[in-house]
């Protein structure tokens, strides 16, 4: 039998589909798969969102390596967890680990029904499941990139090419798998209750605490951090793909908390879905707002980063517990992963911790701002929650620690000193981003201070 | 009882339902819940359309404001539309005006089937509404949000920030709703006739009179217009972003025209959308190959604007009345769209009315000839479109006017001379769109009369 | 009768409706229908991807001129496809030619449903067809502007703007329709049992063949190749909007794949797309990883533009045939794909063939290895293959080489070297891609070999 998120809408989705029975069997087959398939496809899109909010974000001798990095991680995370992820996270296992078979395949059912092997075969697929099996895996696939792709935002400027790829292997093919399978997968935390609907800790958190692990193992930029110890600012090269970078993650977070509802075969899932789709673009909207509005006593100005990353917040924020009807409390939830997202930044620049894109802040902070939220919003147990969030954070962050020391001592986390100066652009990839145009040296980059 | 678009495919979705009633009450329940959430979350796409073919479009200088006003203006559009527009817009009230509550909320019906009330409870929802009432909302909701990118555009370049985003609240709490009610509201537009399918004129010339009354405030750019009473050009800083931001609002306006069918729940709707997307495909092509076949003439250049626009009048033209089955007639539907789009513009120019994208061109001009267009593709009435397009252009043109010249006295409408020669980028924002490109200084850069 | 591509998934489709029939007709006629609108939004989409890529592949001088011609051939497409391209390709006419009809209208039954005319309309409808006839043509109309965006960016840089319009126009309206009509139109190739399921052969060869004649005619960028005939790098102007294109053009792929199941009306064509959609994305995760690992080796350094063609070689070769069920197969058959681009592009450079974004080795080789490829996943014949290869490619090259001969004699195909020097967007279009923008000169371009 295959697990899904039991404490999210799984649960519920076997409960509409018996108790509402009113939508026949092969339909509602056919509405959970096309949900997947599509909501999948959007939160592929996110990878592109990721892609344009960080190249344009670094400076520009380092906006090629950005792209090759996220193509990278994409297929890498595909092929990784075809391999081995899925199975660690929904085979049948235990409560801490699932299979290590090699591929994912069809069901035995499946194959029946392709052949035209009729009779029995359909009343088999529909017995062992409510979707296409691999419509699951891909909506399952497209997750495990969301993660790799956070980490790749902090690091940005200073991983080395192949340091970063090895990690995204273990983090995609060992690591976010071994969590999940905790929640999603039917394990420990999910026979404890813990609530995270759509991962603002089991994807969100998991990227924010690799990528914290992998910043104290890489530093921080050079220069980044002056002998007073105040922050440079760090002026982002393409202002307009950095913000297309964050409506391309906001359109994409309607599949990502939409298709999390795991089915549409009945009123109630597309009831459920509705809402969520309501409550994730409210909070989107209130988290954005928030950052505009505190971002000039805070900053010193009406910041555009603060606004792009303060919609980033308030969606990491709703995504633990998307679903629920009172709609006016999406606003809040939102508002303050927005608010902490700013706060955040500023903590880190304070502890000195280098993120090129606001990543930690936006998707660690905000992601457990959110699953704490859920207590109020769809009465999850606090208790349980800080278990999940104590637990998921420790376990990303000390394995992630201990793969990104070993990955420095087999390849080096860190460039040279001379590729940072040169930019990753030109001495790992040879390929500038924006060769033709004429690039102010950097000493002429004026700090935001003095503005 | 919730109002649907009544005089588009609203009247007729109770007719197939019933008539047809081949589909069972809770599929076509999904399919037109479904339905609503994907295609809405194609028309918030539209947004990234806007941003991009706004800040390719203005100089660099102006770009990262550009942004900020985008991103903020959907975050404002959203919150608005929840905390008072939607009511005003679709609740009970009179044929004039909705009702001031506060918030929108699932309903009941709703709430009983999410939280496992069953029995009655799946009867009601489905008595109640053939579909789910916040995907419903979802779908309004972006449309919102379109209408304000319209005058984003048109006013780029010298609006103050904040007084853009005061004018937002107004036409998205307020303005956009009162005229929308009227029609899609079930008010005394919809009880004469008026057909305005997806909204050629409630949205899309909506967003246009509202930027016609904010340019006669805000005034051209500095330098716009030469004292010989001619238009200088203002060439745009990033051609491929502005052609990326019109191919996304060509994919999303599949969304805006097909989800308009507002129901997919019987072989009639799909048929419906069908027709939708070829009439919506053809129009917009149609526009741009008329609109580069004249531009040479016209404008004495193969020209890449007129195409972008003409592709944009040709979705506009079409919006009204797209659901017709005679498809040839898309084309010069479309056709004209993109010719009065191209006409349009310099007609402004000839004005001197300072319209940086062509919105107003785009959106109105061909807005108004669509909206006359449906006397031919559908039978609509022409006294009664007439009447429709003057009233909701008067009441938008006088609100709007108004609503500017007190943002005017009160932030002040327009940036000062100052700023808008260092650019709103740097001067209120604090960060440049591409800080490490060299920019050519602003006298070298060639008008297009000279090329 | 309308015919689909027979030997694709439609043969299949009517099986598994009459075999499974568990789907109410109605049902599956909203299923198949709503399937050919989102999957075909999404392949309109690639257009856009097309346009990314080619624009920031190309230099700054003429990016403006590739926007201008994917708006445009993106429309022409649509109109010509319209006007005669569909009824060429799908109307009855014999084995080798639909007919020459203008136009492509509604059904008679669906035009009697849309009019309310029940009774024995929805069986009619019913009867004659499982979709909307309008959503079908939608769906095909967006895959002959995928033909034509891949000559798009061979020909960059040095081919008319008017010269190549010329050539879409016989391409979409003529050439495409033509060869279509072989196998998915039902005629001889069908008849032979031709295995092509989304068009590795059928779209993505065609435009390779139909590029590599132009560029034959057209010639190579002056300077591309020394005396001493080595290729000279050409750098891409902006790698960001590469990686955009690359992301989109994956992203659409799913519809592209998916779409071609032509149908969703049951469980087993829910499976099937779910089991296409996997093996798309790890075809192309493969052929990605796969051309980063060789590019170090064969170009001498790990190549982004590399890992980019290699996805887009994955996701050509696994066109024709995704849907089968041993997954693991579609990491070879996208793994071969990648490196047969990425070696395909020294064989260019080898045999002195300009091909700017490395199309005719993305789209041609690839696509004709995964035609090939074929045999093993899905038990094609061999012998059959290699004759729809031969025969399509034959047909299609000699009637581009034809074309383009005669569009060179009344048009010239080629700019004159003085507008290649100046660049075609001040030249052709009187608007460049990013006017103010500082450029380096030519002349101080590093070649890569220099790095």
């Amino acid at each position: 039998m295959k697990l899904l998120k039991v404490l999210s809408a799984g649960a519920l989705l076997s409960l509409s589909l018996t108790t509402y029975g009113a939508v026949d069997g092969e339909v509602a087959f056919t509405f959970n798969t096309f949900a997947f398939l599509l909501w999948g496809a959007l939160v592929m899109w996110m990878c592109a969102g990721f892609t344009m909010l960080e190249a344009g974000s670094v400076r520009t001798k380092n906006a090629s390596v950005i792209c090759m990095k996220n193509i990278g991680l994409y297929s890498i995370a595909g092929l990784m967890y075809y391999m081995i992820g899925y199975n660690i996270m929904y085979g049948d296992g235990n409560a801490w680990f699932g299979t290590l078979d090699f591929g994912f395949s069809s069901s035995s059912a499946e194959i029946a029904l392709f052949n035209g092997d009729e009779g029995a075969t359909i009343d088999a697929v529909l017995a062992e499941q409510s979707h296409s099996n691999m419509s699951m895996w891909f909506f399952q696939m497209v997750f495990v990139a969301t993660t790799a792709s956070i980490i790749s935002g902090t690091l940005a400027e200073r991983v080395r090419l192949i340091s970063f790829f090895a990690f995204v292997v273990v983090l995609t093919g060992l690591l976010y798998p071994l969590i999940g399978k905790w929640t999603w997968g039917g394990g420990w935390l999910a026979e404890l209750g813990f609530v995270d609907f759509a991962g603002s800790t089991i994807v969100h958190s998991t990227g924010g605490w690799a990528a914290l692990a992998g910043t104290l193992i890489v530093g921080a930029r050079t220069g980044k951090f002056r002998e007073d110890g105040t922050a440079k600012a760090t002026p982002p090269s393409n202002v307009p793909i950095v913000t297309l970078g964050v409506f391309i993650l906001w359109l994409g977070w309607f599949g990502f908390n939409g298709g999390s509802q795991l089915a549409l075969g009945s009123g109630f899932d597309a009831i459920s879905m509705g809402i969520i789709l309501v409550n994730t673009n409210l909070a989107a909207a209130a988290g954005c707002v928030i950052a505009i509005a505190i971002s000039r006593p805070i900053l010193g100005r009406t910041d555009l980063f603060a606004a792009l990353n303060g919609a980033i917040g308030g969606l990491v924020a709703i995504t633990a517990a998307p679903n629920f009807v009172e709609h006016i409390w999406a606003i809040p939830v939102g508002a303050i992963g927005g608010a902490v997202c700013v706060l955040g930044m500023r903590f880190l620049d304070f502890l000195k911790v280098d993120d090129v894109v606001g990543a930690i802040s936006a998707h660690l902070f905000a992601g457990i701002w959110g699953t704490l939220a859920a207590v109020f919003t769809v009465g999850a147990n606090f208790l349980t929650q800080l278990i999940g969030i104590g637990a998921i954070g420790a376990t990303v962050f000390i394995v992630s620690f201990a793969v990104w020391s070993l990955i420095n001592l087999v390849f080096r986390a860190r460039i040279t000193a001379k590729v940072e100066q040169l930019g990753q652009d030109v001495a790992e990839l040879g390929i500038e981003a924006y060769p033709e145009f004429v690039i102010v040296p950097e000493e002429d980059l004026m700090p935001d201070s003095d503005r």
